[in-house]
């Protein structure tokens, strides 16, 4: 079901450091930061050779990585993104299998525009998962 | 500097219940468990499309997961392994800028025979980083 992975969320307190050690430290093409308003996060996309590291910051009084920030302060990685076909047909076999989609358990527009769900860490090893469709 | 993603590594407390994960309900292709005797762990590679997931699972009295595990006894991402051309090159470059090697300071053989060396969490925004040359 799950294809490419679509990127590596990592939430750091400074996106300026952050997008600095990227560039500087290891040499990586990093794009120009980007608000998203609606996600409540500003990101900086690291492009690697085969996928990409987003670098997410808050953005706003009710940022959804404000508690992952307060809980590890210098920053840490936040989630994983799968690419599926279908996120749909995904959310209804994973739902069979007893996994939880968190929210409201329906798709919604991501930061790309595509459809995307979360799925809650405590059914996939402690790893946030974000489902999205490509 | 960085070149492709090589894998994503989820430390987990039971291997073969994580491999039924990706394997029963994500759907993806997931190796044999296979014993890393010098590195103190168990390994299963999940393939995907672009790169790789790695359950670790503890092998041994001494594992180098074991404190990660009883921190977080659900599992979490452990680390993101980045392959660079030359690592002798590379952390030359990153000590010069300030980034802290883990043990020694010296490439190692890896657990695919080729050398890497870890980077310290605090110098990258709370990310282990293992760089493994490629």
């Amino acid at each position: 079901m799950i294809g490419r992975l679509n990127h590596v969320a990592i939430a750091v307190p400074d996106l300026d450091a952050a997008a600095a050690v990227y560039r500087d430290q290891l040499g990586a093409s990093v794009s120009v930061p980007v608000d998203q308003k609606d996600h409540g996060v500003t990101t900086v996309f690291v492009t690697l050779a085969n996928t990409r590291i987003e670098l997410l910051s808050p953005l706003g009084p009710a940022s959804p990585i404000a508690g992952f920030l307060a809980r590890q302060p210098s920053g840490g990685i936040h989630h994983l993104c799968y690419e599926v076909a279908d996120i749909e047909a995904a959310r209804q076999s994973l739902v069979a299998a007893g996994a939880r989609v968190l929210g409201d358990g329906k798709p919604l527009p991501g930061a790309h525009g595509k459809p995307v769900l979360f799925l809650h860490p405590k059914d996939f090893m402690g790893t946030l998962i974000e489902l999205e469709e490509a």
